[in-house]
């Protein structure tokens, strides 16, 4: 079996399943918990939000463990627009390629008419227009929340210049890092946000956690259901097992991320240039700015539901968009900009990779995609040559 | 060390970690995935649904998975309020003494005038009043959410008396189990609510799991933030292997519910009658219908937190309330009914036992009641004696 669906999630690593098991057994109590069984459970806690603190170059109450990547980024806009001073309708910026938490979650706050969106298109270069951001900037601007990378295409969107528009404002700037984190070096754009959103599974943690990062300068207002977990902005019983276990995989990943991104950049590079090499039909969609781990395909003459299947005969594990909007048949909002009509969405799968990716999966993949598209290919040009015979009859 | 503390959590069982490590390392696909290792977690997941639905007598739909109580407790009023025919400001009957997931969030609601709340008191027996609850029903009165047993007193609420009073309406009836799970046998209400919510970690499961049971009339219409997972009801990657884990520690605690219950019943007593026998200054808050598994007391003349540090110091963990609201200093508002001053409720204090918790335990912490009592109860007789003799002189 070659898993090739890590964007969608990761096996937990070895460090991060031992840690789970030494806590769950050993380190129990409930961290809110005043007697010692607590306040174990606590320390644990604590050491886990200094791990992930220092890797975010940030204090510890800096940091807020969540349920995942999803809640990450809801109570990030939730607390955020708390912080914010903007009095009255609150306006945010955010862009068509979010992920469907963000995107759906900002509809439907707007929908309520509890706020005002501006979603920026994505072009074909994979990116947000700056002046386009500039120009949706409006005085009850209170946020902006762009991606750092899409998990569909994998482009990095520009954070840094995104940032210099910000500057001298009182925007927030909150970018979902859930696809970066591990897969490349995010310390490049810790200065230029104040808020960074992160998922725990995607850098082989546990499943059911997640953590968010602000900058020193946002006061985090209590959640409005009065709690004392998680600087009070968290209700719910810590999962502190899960949190010790998250920040250990986290640690091994983003000390190796330097070289499991250059890594991840010979891998996509082998992949490309094999695809083309054996002119195997399918077109990688590639922006101006790329993260190496996701590769985005645009298929020719054949749907991305059939490939993803075929592939999986293979024992190829691969996806045809993000496992969180599945099940809708939607086209990933991200791949319109790289796309000329609906018909060819249709046709987008997705190979993404991590640092347990090897040159040998990739050329299985590569052998397998010859006897997947190679008979496609025989029936098209069979297809094409009976037309020609036919018209010229 | 003597954990007594099982309300606030308790360690993961055997086979619930065993569980965990096995589907975490076998079944690590994202369960909304298509292919074959999301397929695998899938099936995982139903099983588990299975398992859990056929503890509460129903049908694998019926079931939805959260990250714990808190987010059970939430889940279930909107997807209940969403539910309900009622148009316009909805009214929501709850009690005094509910957790405070559930507490806060009704009074937030309320404050920002989202909703109308009505909480109703408890009265010295430890239970609401029925009468009271039908005064408050009101035309617009949309869900009564009263827990089935309060986390510091372990009152169980008379269920079936308040469904009787709700049969011919269309008020949905919740009921936050998540103390009386495991503990005492739920299936005696199963037909009086419409929905029930319980937590993972409780029942020897991990954190960040729990669960919601809906009666099969309850229209589950989706989460607003568009997502497939969970019946559309909740975004996020479904964190599998907890719980599959969730699902074997559950099945354990509800196979053994009667037999744990008598045991319960019988340490509760051994313990009850020992305070008595050795002149325990403990007063034990008992309530006309009493779970056992949980001993509420209020000490003479010493603070609840003085007396949870000295049971520590003897390696035995208690609690003096929620571990939920701790660090606000606040008196369970549970207890009011119980006692007659706030200074009495400062010195509140519980234990709260398990099917692990042995006759032995009980006779030791009897032991080291003495050791903390006796001194203090020497201190004050002397005082009195001194007084006494001033008093003469």
């Amino acid at each position: 079996m070659i898993y090739c669906d890590y964007a969608a999630t990761a096996p937990m690593s070895d460090i991060a399943l031992e840690v789970y098991q030494e806590i769950a057994k050993n380190f129990y109590g409930n961290a809110s918990s005043l007697h010692d069984a607590g306040g174990k459970a606590k320390n644990i806690l604590e050491q886990s939000r200094a791990i992930i603190a220092k890797i975010f170059l940030a204090k510890p109450r800096q940091i807020v463990f969540t349920s995942g990547g999803t809640e990450s980024n809801l109570l990030a806009i939730d607390t955020l627009m708390r912080a914010s001073d903007i009095k009255g309708k609150k306006h945010i910026i955010s862009s068509e390629a979010e992920h469907s938490s963000i995107y759906y979650y900002l509809k439907t706050l707007a929908k309520n008419e509890e706020i005002e969106v501006t979603f920026l298109p994505i072009h074909p270069n994979g990116q947000i227009n700056s002046k386009e951001l500039i120009d949706a900037i409006q005085p009850n601007t209170c946020l902006v929340s762009i991606q750092h990378v899409n998990s569909e295409t994998g482009s990095i969107q520009p954070i840094k210049t995104i940032s210099n528009y910000l500057k001298h404002t009182k925007i927030y700037f909150h970018s979902d890092a859930v696809q970066s984190f591990g897969k490349i070096d995010i310390s490049s754009i810790l200065s230029y946000v104040d808020c960074i959103t992160v998922s725990s599974h995607k850098v082989s943690g546990p499943k059911g956690v997640g953590a968010i990062y602000f900058d020193s300068k946002v006061i985090l207002s209590p959640h409005p259901v009065m709690t004392n977990h998680e600087h009070g902005l968290r209700p719910g019983t810590v999962d502190v097992p899960a949190i010790a276990a998250f920040s250990a995989a986290a640690v091994q990943a983003c000390n190796q991320v330097i070289e499991n991104s250059k890594h991840l950049s010979y891998i996509r590079e082998v992949f490309i240039k094999k695809l083309k090499e054996h002119d195997i039909p399918l077109q990688p969609l590639t922006s101006s700015d790329q993260c190496p781990s996701i590769v985005g395909c645009i298929a020719n003459n054949i749907q991305g539901d059939y490939a993803m299947l075929s592939y999986n005969r293979y024992g190829i594990h691969i996806s045809t968009g993000s496992a969180c909007s599945l099940g809708y048949a939607e086209i990933p909002r991200s791949i319109f900009p790289f796309i000329s009509n609906k018909e060819e969405g249709k046709r987008y799968i997705r190979f993404s990779f991590s640092h347990l990716t090897t040159e040998q999966d990739i050329l299985t993949i590569i052998e397998v995609s010859i006897k997947i598209f190679n008979p496609i290919k025989e029936e098209r040009i069979h297809n094409e040559k009976k037309i020609n015979w036919q018209g010229t009859s």
